[in-house]
């Protein structure tokens, strides 16, 4: 199998990731991987933020895993910043063969390399596989997750 | 009882929300208000980025709330930008009044004003009655909030 590379994403990358996210249980119904557009827009935000890294994991120039990392500057801890994990999506194809946690170590090394001192993410309740995951990479489900959609 | 406002955080109350983050029980171990410099540090990033929205809510010019809410953009749900709020603390003379509910009113109607879509929070899971109170205000708590310090 050939190597892995995680890289920032490009607007070249977008079609590709949006189908990632769409390829999934809860985010079928939310994602229109036939209108680019909203995305397209949303890159632009993300591509202007100096503190939004999102990256592609790539094999044979093949997009096929995808995060989100965020650095939240905060008084909180002494004047902290933490990172946040978003969006993390591995193609249906390469599933189970440890290209998440891949992408994981790569979000906990880089969050470490600008200055964070927490990593944090949620998970919807009912990805239970997610959780032993998360928990197996050293995170620690030290908190309930809230939303409230606008 | 005098009127409350809610307004951006200056240099001038780093000390007094410093002094609330600490007057927490899980605060109290993780906060130096005898040592300001990492806060101002940190203040300085906070101000700079315009995706950062710190607030104190004040009563008779002292600062007796706080919280923090950050703005990201993101691919996900059709390019929806969402909100996150951290570090909410109230006074102690002040608990129990309503404050909570202003501010994280004021986060949610201001979130809504920036173009978020969703606005989300964690909350340790040892905070029982914070998980009352968010879910009083619409909150629903679907996920699992994992933590990683570095």
């Amino acid at each position: 199998m050939s190597d892995i590379e995680i890289r920032p994403a490009t607007g070249d990358d977008i079609a590709a990731i949006v189908a990632m996210l769409a390829d999934d249980e809860l985010g079928a119904t939310r994602e229109t991987p036939d209108d680019l557009a909203p995305y397209q827009a949303a890159y632009e935000l993300l591509a202007a933020d100096p503190n939004q890294h999102l990256v592609v994991a790539v094999r044979d120039a093949r997009p096929v895993g995808t995060l989100q990392l965020t650095v939240v500057p905060g008084l909180s801890r002494r004047g902290s910043s933490r990172s946040i994990i978003e969006a993390v999506r591995i193609h249906a194809d390469e599933r189970g063969n440890g290209l998440g946690t891949r992408l994981i170590e790569w979000a906990v090394a880089e969050s470490r390399t600008l200055g964070c001192r927490l990593v944090q993410l949620t998970s919807d309740a009912t990805r239970i596989d997610a959780h032993r995951f998360y928990e197996r990479l050293g995170f620690e489900a030290s908190h309930l997750g809230f939303k409230l959609q606008l």
